[in-house]
């Protein structure tokens, strides 16, 4: 292990330099507005949890939560995510508090990393959980805010994948019952979207002939409404077909709030968080190979917290719409750069504090004499470091002038 | 040890619920637009960084910084305060951009704290840091700047006490020569404005009258202007004057600014930060008996991270104005209820998304029949939960409307 020298920061982790900043925060600002919009209230929570109730009923896999200890040696976590929190606080501080309850946040969350993966240990994500509704209107809601979010952050070109977990383990139920192990390996293989992987696993497998084709089958069942009639085909599995079912009606809501255009029926998609019990969705960018957003139905979480209570909701990646969608331009006004003498001081603070009462960005600087000031034209402006040039304008109030 | 049940956050950190959250967005949106204004762009660091180089630079006791390992085994610290990371950036990231630099931030900070005083182990700090200017005009720009920012962030009546380390060591150099031990005690006592251990230890040491007098003389340098000559005359120490000398060219320059009322000159005062080396200042609220906010200038610490150069910044203790002084009110407006049952919906979805453009915000409620509505006047707006009332109005799209 080397010691770290003075300019380093940990790995995985970031510095956001100000245009960084100044985008992430409109991003930040506008998805959160429009949260609003849709009746969510803000929430924040601890950056610290205990391992024991959050960390663990977090779907982030131990080997990869922050854990230190506090005073008392009891073990804690950086929170994996804002839902498992938010779970403990509609529990506890929010236990009298009617459902449905609609919250949001946007927070910063961590994840222990294989530092050779490139992946972050510290991101942002900006999302909502609607507690207490099972319904499928419920679940609209949240896809279709999913939608409005996404077009708030500017993502413009994006397309939401819309599945359900209770149509795969019924299916996969009668197919292969008995068989834990491999309805495990070929949820392991539509996980990773790995259909090769899952063609293989049935093919090691000793089945009918309809089994075949029912598993196979799965791997087709992607597109529009369609979908929805196939996979009643499909599987007479009831909770198949509930599942289907719900989908179904998740669908026409969305046709109403007219953003099915903005979405696909995908039964080969299984939720990357263990907590999901129904519905779950992804949202993909057109530039970009990985989600931007995720969410999906969680009905058994809130019960380890002692308030049982269905919910649904979604989060945006934020630093992926951040770092990889050209999104919301962000151009701040260059400051205007107020110069100097100490004989025009009093007069020069009061012209900065009437242009700054305007919504002008004013940097002082007190000059020496002639030789010490930024002059007209030539030199405005052309200052060369990362942030950028330095000033749009310069106005002196000095000896001369 | 017992095991934290499941509603249990641990102590010393805080659930912020959306009224809260609101108050504090809202501080954080006004002090963050006024240092814009001042020419303060925004800048955003990781929650943690390397123990070695930034938890040692940084001015809070080892067992007061919450550490942890990182995959590779390397220590790493919750960062405890902004100023020590924003030098770690400023050398490294920055390392190319012009001086001055003119860098604010919002951000959670963390201490490890004794569980039974009641302090917070996670708070927000929002300040600035002015990087490569030296001048007394530097340091009273940043005080002007707190008195702002302390006005944007609702706080009406507050004092900001101005002191400089450097008058203290100069003075007591001279007046306890290789006494180093005296000193500290001396200090720690003005440190805690214990006047009266103070007095003690002064009373328990072999002085000459006239060092005795000059060391009691202290304790009366609170004031206006004035301070500045009395602090001349009592002690001839270069470092001491010259201390001074910079002092009441910072306060001239606040009468300029406009903010002399504000402040007041208190040489007893030792800022709580090692870092420290020059003009140290503390905001008092009216209403509160502790600081909301610190500042002061810390010439050595950038050094430590390869790029030597002069600094000085403040933040405001940004939790303690949200909970302590009246300051910013927040009534955010009760959203629209909108119920509807099926044959409306689309209508309904409709007249939502036209009321949320114009900036109103619209909860949906799907109606099962007449039963399931929430009706008219009576009813409506009577939630008693913690975040009170639900809705401002109720708006109907079901059969019979």
């Amino acid at each position: 292990m080397s010691k770290p020298k003075g300019f380093e920061k940990p790995s995985g982790v970031r510095d956001y330099l100000p245009y960084a900043v100044e985008k992430l925060r409109a991003i930040e600002r506008s998805v959160l507005d429009c949260m609003a919009g849709w009746g969510y209230r803000q929430i924040m929570t601890p950056t610290m949890e205990y391992y024991e109730t959050v960390g663990v009923a977090s779907s982030t896999s131990d080997h990869k939560l922050f854990k230190l200890l506090n005073n008392r040696g009891t073990s804690m976590v950086l929170r994996s995510d804002m839902t498992t929190p938010i779970a403990r606080v509609v529990s506890s501080l929010l236990r009298e508090e009617p459902l449905p309850l609609r919250l949001s946040y946007h927070a910063n969350v961590f994840r222990a990393i294989e530092e050779e993966a490139g992946r972050e240990a510290e991101f942002f994500q900006t999302g909502v959980e609607l507690v207490g509704d099972d319904s499928p209107e419920a679940d609209a809601e949240v896809v279709a805010l999913a939608v409005a979010s996404l077009q708030a952050a500017g993502v413009t070109s994006f397309k939401i994948a819309l599945g359900h977990v209770g149509f795969l383990n019924g299916l996969l139920e009668d197919a292969v019952p008995g068989r834990e192990d491999v309805r495990e390996a070929l949820k392991e293989g539509l996980l990773h979207r790995d259909y090769v992987g899952y063609r293989e696993t049935l093919a090691q497998l000793s089945l009918a002939a309809e089994q075949r084709d029912e598993l196979e089958g799965i791997l087709r069942l992607r597109g529009g409404k369609e979908i929805c009639s196939q996979a009643r085909e499909l599987s007479q599995n009831p909770l198949a077909q509930a599942s289907v079912e719900h989908l179904s009606q998740v669908w026409d809501a969305l046709e109403d709030y007219g953003v099915a255009q903005h979405v696909m029926i995908d039964l080969t998609m299984i939720g990357d968080f263990s907590y999901y019990t129904g519905m779950t969705f992804e949202g993909y960018a057109a530039e970009l190979g990985f989600p931007v957003c995720s969410g999906g139905r969680y009905d058994k979480l809130l019960q380890q917290f002692g308030r049982p209570a269905p919910a649904t909701g979604f989060s945006l990646k934020t630093n992926r719409i951040l770092d990889g969608v050209n999104g919301i331009q962000v151009e701040p006004a260059l400051p205007i750069l107020l110069q100097y003498d100490v004989a025009h001081r009093k007069e020069a603070f009061a012209e900065a504090k009437r242009l700054r009462s305007e919504g002008r960005s004013v940097v002082m600087k007190h000059s020496d004499g002639p030789d010490d000031l930024i002059c007209d034209t030539a030199g405005k402006g052309k200052r060369k470091g990362p942030l950028g040039p330095a000033y749009g304008e310069i106005v002196s109030f000095v000896e001369g002038d």
